[in-house]
């Protein structure tokens, strides 16, 4: 099934909106697994199977596999989940962007290789650069819009007849990117009345929400700020203040609670 | 040595300011290869021997590896060039970009895992998602200003306060990013007026010309509207119009004849 559908079913059936950001950092991994070769995979494995039924997503960041030459870990943990937690969409977080002959070699990798579900795209080279990744109607495309990160203003927040450039992203995805359906938004948890402003322009498209938790943006704004109407439209994605929960023995029970709590508190104001 | 000054030896050295584009598809490849289970390794490696003396840099690709989990042959190909062609700088061509604490394992990759001296980022997120790059003072760091593509003035052509983004961004990499002086930019060959323009804002910060040859770029325009004074400033980039110069047994003499070529018709221009 298509990647926008399988997300509305799956936040039907779980309840949440949370989001499990799959970052792994071998420093931070508790100390049964340092003479473990497989760590990486192992690490996250533990960790999703214990969050599984907290979540409406896991979103594994390719870059943390990338940099340790684990990109065989990523393609199993990815199997994992599909076989081990059916009907939980994977988003591949690569934000890839690169002229259209190269961005089918990007979808290729992160759909034919990977197996995601979803992968995040920058926009900034323009609509064909993420054509091939619009093209392929049964996944999922989630552009940057508005980032969670300091420095996410200095292109982003640049006032284009007016409006700000993330506006003007948010009106090209709608509008004109979004033909397939399959288009979803990065919009930070950082920034609350950016989330309501991209809400209006957007009306019920996805946003993939980082920020929340190590980055310290409020549940209660986001929430309140960028809901649909029907109390859902979030994927709401903590990475570091889940997964690293605990470094005991308990770590992956640790990073259930947490999204379990996480969960709970974005509950309470749907 | 750091990647801009070895780039300015090797344009004196050379006499060149052609970079071969490294972009394996294993589909064009010569038939010799269609049995070799290392085909993107071996054509590549092929492709630079025969080419390097032509050259002022190689550029792989990431994607056209990854797509076919071939991380393991570009970073045998990278060490292959820095050992047989020592002085030759290898631009990563990933066009990366995300929040610092993931931007700096994406540095991690090019830098550290791959080995590369200089790689492609993309600047949508704002300084400090290239800030773990630009820390790196021995590496080059290429952000993306106007790319090459069909689509590359959906955004960066919009205008703020009466100038195109693209200009904003030249603007912001020679004023506040290029504190270690390891910058350079991306500006596509097929948009020759953008290349004077974006000349005049950066003195002399090094382009990386994509979009001669198979994207339609006219060297003439490339080389008399964006060269610096002393005629170098450029790294004219070509990719399939010289690796698939030939798909017969003359394929890398092929390839060394048209880099060549790109070489000697840059050179009646500077």
């Amino acid at each position: 099934m298509a990647f926008i559908a399988d997300l509305r079913k799956r936040w039907a059936n779980s309840g949440s909106l949370v989001c499990v950001g799959l970052d792994p950092e071998p420093g931070k991994f508790p100390a049964k697994f340092a003479s473990d070769p497989d760590a990486i995979f192992a690490f996250c494995r533990d960790i999703a199977d214990a969050a599984a039924e907290y979540v409406c997503c896991f979103k594994p960041q390719i870059a943390h596999f990338a940099a340790h030459g684990a990109e065989d870990a990523l393609q199993r943990l990815i199997a994992h989940i599909h076989a081990a937690h059916p009907g939980i969409p994977v988003i591949l977080d690569a934000k890839r962007g690169d002229i259209g002959s190269t961005a089918q070699q990007y979808a290729a990798e992160a759909f034919d290789r990977y197996g995601a579900d979803a992968v995040t795209a920058n926009p900034y080279l323009g609509k064909d650069s993420v054509q091939p990744f619009l093209d392929r109607a049964d996944k999922g495309v989630v552009i940057l819009c508005r980032t969670s990160n300091p420095g996410a203003g200095d292109l982003q927040d640049l006032l284009v007849d007016g409006k700000p450039l993330y506006q003007r992203v948010a009106e090209k995805v709608a509008r004109e990117w979004n033909g397939n359906g399959n288009c979803a938004l990065v919009v930070g948890a950082t920034w609350p009345e950016q989330l309501r402003e991209v809400r209006e322009i957007v009306g019920d498209v996805p946003f993939l929400v980082p920020g929340v938790g190590a980055q310290g943006g409020d549940v209660e704004a986001v929430v309140k700020n960028a809901k649909t109407a029907d109390g859902t439209g979030l994927i709401v994605s903590s990475s570091r203040a889940i997964l690293y929960a605990s470094n005991g023995g308990d770590y992956a029970q640790a990073a259930a609670a947490a999204a379990k709590t996480l969960r709970d508190e974005i509950n309470r104001y749907r």
